[in-house]
């Protein structure tokens, strides 16, 4: 059977996240759904990241193996035909049988978008978390550089998961304006712990209001203790911009 | 009484445009129900532009007549605490008493956004029309020329419409691309008639689509009739940006 990977882009805003749950709706329930109704088939996908309730992405990729051939070009017109306009493929391909979306991945890049207007805009209003009140970008970059690099990010990490190595690289962890009143944190790392960004976010943020100080980010990796971080940003800012091989 | 002037913000998907209608949602509905709220009793809004269902408004603009004194500031705090998240306050200000949100208004400012990506992009699909295939972005601005100044637009205004005099001034028609795959066309005139903009819209992207020649425009002009201009472009690609005073 073929592999075929592909790229999707997904308003999240509707949906129980990425990952099949029983009696809710997600957006692998509807991509398999899809792929049933294309090939007449049951068909598995695994995807590279399991974007939680309300998280959207840009560049989410996945891979199923395929009982029939269609082409690259025709697979994406297929699939968007039988999808809801809330998700769409935006490119396919064949790949070799060992590739695995999650495992083969080497990078993935988020941004977490926060409107600092004073009103929220409307436009975005599920696609950014509203902060009316001034933030200092200089002392969260501050604190940001004490992110990056390697290290044990399990003061980051959300209850209920129980993955073991916390270890992980942060390589990119910029803070920009966009025009008058958007800020967009770019994240790019090897791999992220559960609601890891939202986590580093919500401290970043804390730091920006300047109810923390960016000096506090080494011992709060230090302590690997996540009541000691900041709060959970709302999954709703948060979207999984590109997965690298 | 206070007249009062307010700037409004709304994604007008949801809504079967702005003004009053019996046994439908609309945003003069909702503003209406929030004001006597606020003041304990009922309230008359006058917007300057009655926008459209699905049609959305970035710098909307209504006046009323308060009973009570709220500062500016405060208004719009208050009421948007009242409004649901999809209308949003801007801006409050007391102005005299013969202003009248639509009547005083010397320009408008709309804007048309058209998604001319291979796949239609998931984050803008309720505030932009999709268009795949390839667009003539010169065929459209020479087009556009000849919309330029005062004309009769009665070949471009909506059935339905009873207005008399159809003679409107375009002060500025401009179309740009934005980033790779959006195109934004700008309407800057004295007055609009009913559909105005997406029957001018409809029919540059036929001139961009090479269905139609620029040349063709001062004939539909000239001609008067309906039939003659193309195409109304959906709803949901349109937004009135502002109202000049």
């Amino acid at each position: 059977l073929p592999n075929y990977k592909i790229v999707l882009s997904y308003d999240g805003t509707g949906y129980h996240g990425f990952q099949f749950q029983r009696n809710a709706l997600t957006i692998q329930a509807i991509l398999e759904r899809s792929l049933e109704k294309l090939y007449g088939k049951k068909i598995k996908v695994r995807a590279a990241g399991r974007t939680d309730a309300g998280v959207h992405a840009k560049g989410q990729v996945a891979n199923f193996f395929a009982p029939a051939s269609i082409s690259e070009e025709r697979l994406p017109l297929a699939l968007n035909s039988l999808l809801p306009k809330d998700i769409v493929v935006l490119g396919a391909g064949a790949v070799a049988d060992d590739f695995d979306a999650r495992k083969s991945s080497v990078a993935k890049i988020y941004t977490y978008t926060i409107d600092n207007g004073p009103f929220a805009d409307v436009f975005i209003r599920n696609y950014a978390w509203h902060i009316p009140r001034p933030l200092d970008l200089e002392a969260m970059k501050r604190a940001a550089s004490f992110l990056l690099g390697k290290h044990d990010f399990k003061a980051f990490q959300g209850a209920g998961s129980s993955v073991e190595d916390t270890v992980r690289v942060l390589y990119a962890l910029d803070i920009e304006r966009l025009g008058s009143k958007t800020i967009v944190i770019t994240c790019r790392g090897n791999g992220f712990l559960y609601k890891m960004v939202r986590n580093i976010t919500g401290t970043l943020v804390e730091v920006g209001l300047l109810r923390r100080l960016p000096q506090e980010i080494p011992e709060i990796l230090e302590r690997k203790d996540r009541r000691k971080a900041g709060i959970t940003a709302p999954a709703r800012g948060l979207c999984l911009e590109a997965v690298l091989y």
